[in-house]
Order: structure tokens, then C-alpha cells, then sequence
């Protein structure tokens, strides 16, 4: 085991810098001025970074992101409107159970988990029904680690007169949604995915007179984003206690996305982390359920290898206790396991897991990460 | 301005230890098995503290105090359910705005800030109205630090045959409130307040029996404790990403909890700084709101002064200078501020607040903190 924390090869929980992390070692007052101010800060950073300065407003919520989904969903979906859910994973599913809930109407259109939104499909959907008023969906599925065709959805929504949500969680920071090329009412992200920070908020980037039209709609006061914002405004504090030390954290985090080039560099690293892995598991003979053109630099889903002594559970410890965790599959439709390439690590780090991989593969006797099985007696 | 952080005499977020802090030095995986360990540890302790062993479960949930609130009515109230709501301040008020929201069918008995709930109005509401399933009460409402007699109250309500509902929040770990003497059925707390963790995490203490039969009363996925609750049993973990950092800290806070002599020690310290600034404050000239035997030992109410040259924002900021952090007042019937005595400040700190009270008077040319008008001429 190495004496290091382990790197979190994981779409978040995540590794994050250990400034970060040491912006918690002080306790801040919630009505503390420098506190107000760092609050503010993050809200305007937040809508930079969503290209929404001016018509966009930040509204930040306590909780995992699933909870500033579940604000979104209920503040901007009316009790009688009707929501057009875009499915391809375990996300857009969770969108619909939230529905479910919240007894709002929705209607679901489902992909394979390995197989992209289709803008025409919208298209179609939204004619043949005009009580949707709004469409969600998700930008990347890390069910599978899919990178569903944002820009062509929102047009598609936005010609059709409706209103489109987003589930940005866990692409927000290094991949660009511009609000003055992709047209949504709002986004929810959260602080422990791209930007680096830890967990315990979330956020919704909202258009400022369509949350202003949501008063009266959450069916939950906790997650009400409408007077969440309001109190904000007025008095640049939160409504319940804030979690202090994750939102100090968040504002450590966010300059440092900053100071990495924003979004551009943040992308810029992923990516290649992203490359690295996939080449260097390919070189050892997995395969990856996504053609690359479909693949975000997020997480990457390989299939389980054919190999019988091969065994997961081996193969995940022996990576922890060398000190990389990685994360189950989450898929239905095969069998399969994920590696991420978000967090605080670069090529080194990738590197360094793929030796590591390569290491338990050994251990275990197995000589390919192939999910093919070899012809007899080849 | 001190080199030290602030010093919080606030009802939370409060002042933890660097101990306490230090420990979200790490990055941790959801899904690490010491992680797990954690969360099982950190809610047996909590069950424990509340007397609970065997019988009561414990739920934690992601946010502030006020989601653990919110998700234990929407959870323990059934949709058809009637819930009495107890309200001498601020919090009752706002476990009657979740009601609103989830639309559930409620009834409030209401006191003035100043005057703790009466068992006896209770009883005779639960007579009068059979329709009422639980009553909720807050134990003690920091609106003006009264401690409600909780005891009294379990009793009218059990002898009622109704169950009980307690927001526990700022006094849990301090003030013991033990099931196998307070009958209730679920009681709401987070892990900021007496318990001294960083903010981010509530939790429910459930009885097991009742909590199993709220399967799909909850109106929203995030707060929903029985899908929690089944998940955390099945697999040790989260639904959604916890705030990793913030429960470690937690369980750390948790130990010292436990060294300090759990909630007789932590009570003792709590009661002794009260004691402390009480008399300090009385010696200065102010009056508190509330007489002795109705002070919890949480946070004090002082009426304001009647000195013309006494102005809140000043005495505020001049402390705040000097590094103590007060809090403004909440209540409707008398202009008022308020000093916590919670979290980790001991006699020392006590002392060296009182002292920075007296400095800041002096600056200010206010001679007394009384609240009364000298008489002309005097």
C-alpha cells in the first residue's frame, strides 16, 4: 500500500489538490463578509463559465448533485407541465424516479446505454406532442461515459419552442456549454466533478426570467431554487446552514481551474489523460465499449475481459491496495467495469495506473484484457 | 483582527477542532471499505447516543439540518396523515412551511418565544382532535435558546397513543435525549452543532419498526430516508455522493465527542461556558431574554441595550474585529442579539469574549447593557 492517499480513478467522489483540501482547515462564520463574498464570487464565477453573464444567475444548493437535479426538475417542470426525459443510463432513469415523485407528467425516450441521444428523434417526439413543455437530458452519461450531441439537442428543442434542462454534472468545467450558442433554461452541475473541488454542493446555472417564473412550483421547500435565490439575493447568505468548509474548498478549487486555463486547459487534460489510458488499455488487450467519437474524457467503460481467471474483484483490489481505485460497471446491456480520468491527475498518474493494471493482470495469470474469446487451442 | 480564525459564538456553523478539520486532509472513495467502516461507525455511535440500541436506526442524509428535518416529516407523515406541529420560535414555524409544501394536513399550537411549549395544551389538542397521528416538536429553539420540556411532552403524546417527531437539531450530544425514557419516533440533528463536525450531513434517528413502514411517503428521491435507509443496509453505501470529507470529519468529531465523556461531558462544558457568559453579561448590565430554568445551555438572548450610543452593528463588528462572532437576534417579540456557547470554546474563551464585550462598550461609550431606561436626571 503506498503511503499516498489513493488516486480516485472514479467519476466522484474524486482526488482533488491539497490546497484544496487545506482551504478547509479554518472555520468561517455563514454571515461572515469575506464568507458573503466568496459566495458571490463563486455564483458569478460559476455563470462565467456557463457563458451566461448577464441573463444567467448561479443558484448553489447543499447536497449531492442528484439534489440540485431534483431542484431543478421541480422548480422548472410546473405541477401541470410535461417533461420530455432523454434517456441513455442510469441518470436520465433517475431523472424519470424523481418524476415519479414528484407526480410530475413525463414522457421517456430511451437509447441503448451504448448508443448517443438522436436530435431527430427529439425533433419527432416534440412535434407529435405539444403539451412538452420542457426536455431534459443528460450531457455525459457516465453509465457508460457517453457524450451525448448537447448543441444539436438544444437546437432542436429551441426550433421546436420548448425549453431544455441539463444534467451537466459530470462534464461541467472541462467540457464548454456556452448559454450564447446552447440554448437552455438551466444546467445543474455540482463541486466534485470537473472543478475539482470536494463533495457536498451542488448548482444550477439558470436563465434569470425562467427561474423567476418557477415561484410556487417546488414540491420540496429544501430544494426550492426559486427561494433559495431570492434569499440569496437579498441578503447574499444562504437560507439553512451552508457547508462552510466545501464552498472555501470550492472557491480554492475554482481558481486553480482558473489558473489552469478554465475550461480549455481543464478539457485539455482529460483528454489526454483520457488518451493514455485508452491506448495503454488497448495495448493490453481490453476494448472499450465506445468508438472513440462517442467517448468523453470522463470516465471510460472497458469490457470485462473473456479471460476465466480473470476475476474483478481480484483486479480492483489489487489496484486499491496499490493505490488506484477504480469503479464498477454500472451497464445493463454487457458486462463491464470503468476507469475514470478526472480529479487532480495527470499523464504520470495514468501512466502509473496503467503499470499498475498491467501488474494485477500478471498476478492473476492474465494475459489479455480481451473480451474476445481465443479460438481453441490458439 | 486576531491571528486565529474567528471564534463562532453562534448556533452553527461553529468553531470545531484542528483535529477535526485536519482529518479532510484526504480524499476517500465512496465505494473504500474503510469509508464503509466509517459510515457503519458513525451511525451505531449515533443510535447509541440517542439510547437507541437495538430498536433505532440511523439515516443520514446530505445537506443542512433543515433537509434532515424536512425529509423526517415527509418520510414519518403519511400523505393522508395529520401532523400537530409544536411552535415557539422560528423552527417550529418552519416545519410548518415544509408541511405547506408537501401539502400535508397539519395543525399548529403556538407559544410566544419567550414560553416553552405546555404538555398540557397538547394533551387536550390530541384529545380534541383524534385525526392527529404524530406531533412535531423542536427541543430546543435557538430562535431564543428556550429548551422545550421534551420528556413531558413524549409523555402527553405517547399516553395519546400518537407518535413523536423531534427536531433535535441544535442540542443533540449535549442535552441527552434517550429513547428507552422519551418515546418518539424519529429525531432530526446534523452533524454541526453540539456534535462540533463541520456542516454538510444530517441525520435521523429512526425506530426501526416505524421507519419500515414509510415506503413511499416520502415526495422526493433526495430526501426520501426509506430508499436511504434500504440502500445504506444493503450495501453500506451512499444512494448519491456523500460529503466525504465532511463525514470523516465527523466520525472524528464523534471520537472526541466520546473522549470529552460523551454528552454528560460535553453538556457539563457547554452548561459551565453558559453559566460563564450569563453572568458575565448580567455583571455588564444586559438582561437575558429567557429566566434560568428555561435557558438552554445552546445560545443566550440578550435584550438590546437602552443606552441611545449602543448600535448592534458596531457592538458586532467591533467583536468581530477582536475575533468573536455573534449572532443577530430572530425574535418577533423583543429587539434582542444572541451569543452561542456551543462548539469548541471552553472557560477561556468565555472569559476573553466577555472581556472583548466590555472593550467594545467602552469604545462605544456605553456604559451598561441594561435594557431598561434610566430614570431622568440619574
Amino acid at each position: 500500500m503506498p503511503s499516498r492517499d489513493p488516486w480516485l480513478l472514479t467519476p466522484g467522489p474524486l482526488t482533488t489538490s491539497a490546497t484544496v483540501k487545506a482551504a478547509m482547515l479554518h472555520d468561517w462564520g455563514s454571515r461572515d463578509r469575506a464568507f458573503i463574498a466568496i459566495n458571490r464570487h463563486m455564483r458569478q464565477r460559476l455563470v462565467e463559465l456557463a457563458g451566461g453573464a448577464g441573463r444567467y444567475v448561479c443558484v448553489p444548493l447543499q447536497g449531492s448533485g442528484t439534489f440540485a437535479v431534483e431542484a431543478m426538475l421541480g422548480c422548472f417542470v410546473a405541477p401541470k407541465g410535461r417533461l420530455l426525459i432523454l434517456v441513455n443510463g442510469a441518470y436520465g432513469k433517475r431523472m424519470a424516479r424523481i418524476c415519479d415523485y414528484y407526480r410530475r407528467d413525463y414522457k421517456v425516450l430511451e437509447w441503448a446505454e451504448d448508443r448517443p441521444v438522436d436530435p431527430a428523434a427529439v425533433a419527432k417526439a416534440l412535434a407529435e406532442d405539444p403539451a412538452i413543455g420542457h426536455v431534459a437530458v443528460v450531457h455525459c452519461e457516465t453509465t457508460s461515459g457517453i457524450l451525448n450531441p448537447l448543441a444539436e439537442i438544444a437546437a432542436v428543442v429551441a426550433k421546436a419552442g420548448r425549453r431544455l434542462l441539463v444534467d451537466a454534472m459530470s462534464a461541467f468545467g472541462a467540457i464548454a456549454v456556452d448559454a450564447r450558442e446552447i440554448a437552455f433554461d438551466a444546467l445543474a452541475a455540482s463541486s466534485n466533478k470537473c472543478l475539482e473541488g470536494v463533495p457536498g454542493l451542488g448548482f444550477v446555472i439558470c436563465r434569470e426570467e425562467a427561474l423567476g417564473a418557477t415561484k410556487g412550483h417546488s414540491p420540496s421547500l429544501s430544494l426550492d431554487l426559486f427561494d433559495q435565490w431570492q434569499a440569496m439575493e437579498k441578503t447574499g447568505q444562504w437560507r439553512f446552514t451552508p457547508p462552510i468548509h466545501c464552498i472555501v474548498a470550492f472557491d480554492q478549487a475554482l481558481k486553480e481551474h482558473e489558473a489552469e486555463g478554465g475550461i480549455a486547459g481543464r478539457g485539455r487534460r482529460y483528454r489526454e489523460n483520457c488518451r493514455i489510458l485508452v491506448e495503454g488499455m488497448r495495448r493490453l488487450g481490453f476494448e472499450t465499449l465506445l468508438p472513440d467519437r462517442l467517448q468523453a474524457p470522463i470516465i471510460v467503460t472497458f469490457h470485462m475481459p473473456a479471460d476465466p481467471k480473470f476475476a474483478f474483484e481480484t483486479f480492483y483490489d489489487g489496484l486499491s491496495e496499490r493505490g488506484f481505485v477504480i469503479y464498477p460497471g454500472k451497464l445493463t446491456v454487457a458486462d463491464s467495469f470503468r476507469i475514470g480520468c478526472i480529479g487532480r491527475l495527470g499523464a504520470a498518474e495514468m501512466q502509473a495506473a496503467l503499470a499498475a493494471v498491467e501488474a494485477v493482470m500478471g498476478e492473476m495469470g492474465v494475459a489479455s484484457g480481451s473480451p474476445r474469446k481465443r479460438a481453441a487451442g490458439a
